[in-house]
């Protein structure tokens, strides 16, 4: 089948096109290269069912000359701003590369008959709900960021455009993902702070913020794994928290990478404070029950899952054992 | 106070900004005029404390230029798309004035350090739930609509907006709204069609798509009567189901006209199906307890709605009794 990865070179994007493409698929990749980069596409450059369109979903007119040109049958949408840190400064961001990406892609697949879709949601769709186990049927979803936000519209317009077009789509909501071709985040901010100074290390909040990380590779099986099922599914969109049942907290991330690194006297120091940064949410349990139940499990627990990335970000940064 | 009424010369905003006139408000009016029109604005224009500025929302430059220099304490944001059919054929008009639109006067009170906020919300953001009586809590918001998608990402933009930047806000979702200033709608048509043929009549739908019908000025005194109230609230956000228990189907609306009109020999010709058109929830039960129990019940029922607004197009439009 010929599909289009929409932010294709991003982290999660360029790891499902691997997988894509050993599947067998044919992979059309759009990215503007805001997030993502080439270096993520190695693998995907030298396959010859493989092609990239350097250029930005926003451009409704590039977009519409891609899909009339490559005619894909199966979008998956992982175009987005994805650092929720920096659009706080500047909403603009999630309106721009989360939202209106989300509207032009689905806008040009009603124009070209697509019908089937993949998006990333993100359990920040639910806002902060503490002491509430999460799951798909959870009401009042607040969202307190702009990131949250614009996922939570964008899930607003699949379900619209799915039932007025007889789209099929697939949405995963997920907390979040680790795993190689990573490029910003807790685990990466510690290991650059401990480069520069291996005795300190800063923590923001109390360092007790703890959440589920699933590893890129499990994401990944799960999109493969769910994404022929929606034909035969009754409702236009079939909707799944995805996640591992176990979270590490922010602390624990420090002392998995100091294992990694081999640092024993690193004192830490806690900013203070219950949230890492405002939009954050600091703590929530997530309700995995309906995945399962559909026969997916995640295989790498959440502290695994954070040792394994660790060790990419270490080799891919070159440092040294002490 | 000076507040701002955003979509000020269309149906419902016009209403509004008659209502706080009365009150002793400063009122600064945006619209387009795409579908609002100074007509409606006749008794606001004498008005010593009112400003129009025609523009558009979506126009940012502009939209601060009127921030800066009118300093608004309050933010009406009754600037949409309100014809769900027109966007059932061109979802752009949703992206466009509904949600970018939310975007815009989000951001720019953001800007501004403006705190308090008013949405005009719909019903359409519960999608088609049959059988399901709609409150606040329901799970699921699934609009089939781009309008209700629109509406329910805009929804979003204000929870992560409040929250973000300590705002207060009230969202108000409601059915369809009818009085005088109405543009559009099923009133219309059938008004017009009657003028045209006095004999016959097209439904659209087997007529018994019922909903239920809120009269302007009630739904006007809704919003009097809560947007102070939101200053003492806990939560970010203070969200209400408006409308009235009765409703009205599509046939009795038909039936009130021709009363109206005095004509009685009118024969009905329905189309068929059970929604008018694609996107239209057909029938839906809408659960008021919480606005009630804050004390705030609409004294019109839905058919004196029907019939008061009946009145209303029909000494617009001059048309003569038989």
């Amino acid at each position: 089948m010929k599909v289009l990865v929409a932010g294709g070179a991003g982290f999660i994007g360029s790891n499902l096109i691997e997988a894509l493409l050993d599947k067998g698929h044919q992979v059309v990749c759009i990215d503007n290269m805001s997030l993502g980069n080439t270096d993520n596409l190695n693998m995907a450059m030298a396959h010859p069912s493989f092609i990239l369109y350097e250029g930005d979903i926003c451009d409704r007119d590039f977009l519409s000359k891609v899909f009339k040109r490559e005619k894909p049958e199966y979008v998956f949408h992982l175009a987005a701003n994805s650092d929720i840190q920096a659009s706080a400064k500047n909403p603009d961001v999630e309106y721009r590369n989360t939202y209106t990406t989300t509207f032009n892609l689905l806008s040009v697949m009603r124009e070209y008959g697509v019908k089937k879709f993949f998006f990333a949601s993100t359990s920040a769709v639910y806002g902060d709900k503490p002491g509430i186990l999460l799951d798909e049927n959870t009401p009042n979803l607040e969202p307190i960021s702009y990131y949250g936000a614009a996922k939570l519209g964008s899930e607003a317009l699949i379900s619209a455009f799915s039932y007025m077009n007889d789209f099929k789509a697939l949405i995963f909501r997920f907390p979040n993902v680790i795993g190689p071709h990573l490029t910003h985040g807790v685990i990466f901010d510690f290991v650059r702070k401990l480069q520069n100074d291996s005795d300190n290390l800063e923590i923001l909040g109390d360092g007790n913020q703890t959440k589920p990380y699933i590893y890129v590779a499990d994401l990944v099986e799960a999109i493969l794994y769910f994404m022929n099922e929606i034909e035969d599914a009754q409702n236009p969109v079939t909707l799944y928290n995805i996640g591992v049942n176990t979270a590490t907290s922010v602390k624990r991330i420090a002392d998995i990478i100091c294992e990694e690194m081999k640092l024993e006297h690193v004192v830490y120091h806690f900013t203070g404070g219950a949230g890492g940064w405002k939009g954050d949410v600091p703590r929530f349990t997530y309700c995995l029950d309906k995945v399962h139940r559909a026969g997916w499990t995640a295989e790498c627990e959440s502290d695994d899952a954070v040792r394994r990335t660790v060790r990419h970000v270490l080799g891919v940064s070159g440092v040294q054992e002490r």
